[in-house]
């Protein structure tokens, strides 16, 4: 038996075109990619994933190619094929240069072992790592 | 039974107290904390991690501060709760403010939510994020 | 050198305190756990992961009790030890007895096994687990 | 150098002839997946796997589509590509609506994000949120 | 709200305390460690736990000490501290060296650097890696 | 927009065919697998890797056949599929027989449910297993 399929545009009710044209939009494309077509099974689930994307991966104190950059770290780490394939292809559009790309690569090996040393060698956290006492906002 | 214990310079051998010194030397720190006092249980192990760690950290063309958010996402994202709290700290040193530490935080959370969403959803990777073909060097 | 400490109610100003009262209210609780008095280090993201955690968690299709149940199986994959310990709780007020965490925790080891037996096996999917052609919405 | 293959039925010793006999008239089906096929490569472990997923995979005090969704859950968090494309399909045929899987959908990626929210901000367990003290059998 | 305790063996009942009879026996130890004291809550899933742990840690064409090896690898590359903790004293007991748990950690960081690798550069599988055909048993 | 290609033998500069020639004498083939060849896009990183790889997995107080064992296990629990398929592989090349590979499968199981089930009842590291004191090297 059968999952879902992906929505086309051409197949889209109004609720889910507007997101689709709001992707198209903002990251000046003329087509949308698998991702989006195969959320679009459940539209609000679209409408909020598309809506905090394009926030939290917006220009901020960091540049939009950090923010691929640790995207791309996380599912690298994960292990996602997907995402992997896709933001790549993002991060290059934002401007990620080979050089960025390897460097990033090299941490993400150094942090997946290391941690794992961690682990192993059951180390406690140090007193001066500790975490602050509540501050006033 | 034990396991391993951590090595204090006072205790340690000159292979050991050489990468030490180099610990201390490149941090600009007068201590060195617990997860390399516990590699020294292999001396090779603690050599090869600090030389591949002040390798690949370094400034290159990201910032160090930029290498830093990298290796925190992949802590977090496994959970390393070690590294997180280590890491938080060098990442602060190296000129991590709250805006990027908020930021990151933000970017980790979507990845590793919309990686499963990508997996439920069992989304095909689309023509136009296929690897690129062979190339010369 | 510390990092984020937890905003206390006292402390806090009025975008956080508004969304402290709208979990105090929401969960007929007296005090608000840790977890968000942490994330309200970032006032917009404690706004919004307590709308997402707040609608998403609601009553729907599946009752409050098996949502907690699917939160939990997800936060023991992954080795959350914080969201295990709050959730284990709040499954419980939302009506989770012992032999449904224990049936869930037998699902959960199996899984988490199984999962691995594909991996190793290499287990190619069949073809009548294929997804589903496009359809219209 | 190749691995194992699947084993067909009718290349099947009595043992694990045994076992698929058992398989499709649990689930009355006339075919055995590719998961069964795999691990027939050792029949101890296709026994055991039988054994234990038609054990704990039952009705109980949670209906078998809620073991389903909670099964569902885990293997998206870890990314078992074979065991969602066939969970998802023994899902629908023990009842599994669309609404169902995306409720089970949105609360899998608000945890795996939450999980990471916990590490990251180094959230400290509540004291309300203490694990039991022993108590007699 | 407060979860389990740990059921100590004075207060367990018939059902339980075979289980943890069989433990000591088998471990030659005069103690249960909390591990299946915590379990002991569901005896059907102490029971079952046991026996496969019993029967797939023993002597076999692997010895128990590279079982507790690969346990310890597992455990060290999922983060779970309880199970780091209680298999590096065992695979001690079972005759684990230095070298031996030292080798183990290099190989652990190694590949878990390399799979993200391999996730990374998206790294297609080789033509002469692709599993066997199906064979008769 | 394409990631990065493999690079053949045929267009590989001197730097990376003198990896790729210490990687075929090593390793008794008259090829180079797809790894190698998608690492050699970042010359630094393809020699740093063989290096460690060539050491680590190098015979030591374990045989060369247990570190492929420990690889697999860490590989298939981290669900990297090139990883598995090519460590299957070299494992067999090394001396895994069938009997090997299945023991270190069942192992793989146990541990990956056992760590949840350690995880999701919030089992308490006994007084017994606590680490050893620091010591003197």
């Amino acid at each position: 038996m059968a999952t879902f399929g992906l929505i086309e545009y051409r197949d889209a009710n109004p609720e889910v075109r507007a997101v689709y044209d709001d992707i198209m939009a903002t990251r000046k494309t003329d087509w949308v990619n698998n991702f989006w077509k195969a959320l679009a099974a459940d539209p609000a689930l679209l409408k909020r994933t598309w809506e905090d994307t394009k926030q939290l991966m917006a220009p901020g104190t960091l540049d939009p190619v950090m923010k691929e950059l640790i995207y791309l770290a996380v599912s690298i780490t994960n292990g996602c094929p997907y995402c992997v394939a896709a933001h790549t292809v993002s991060a290059r559009k934002k401007g990620m240069t080979d050089a960025m790309f390897h460097e990033m690569m090299a941490v993400v090996g150094l942090a997946n072992a290391n941690n794992r040393l961690a682990n192993g060698y059951q180390v406690e956290i140090d007193e001066q790592f500790a975490t602050a006492k509540p501050r006033t906002l």
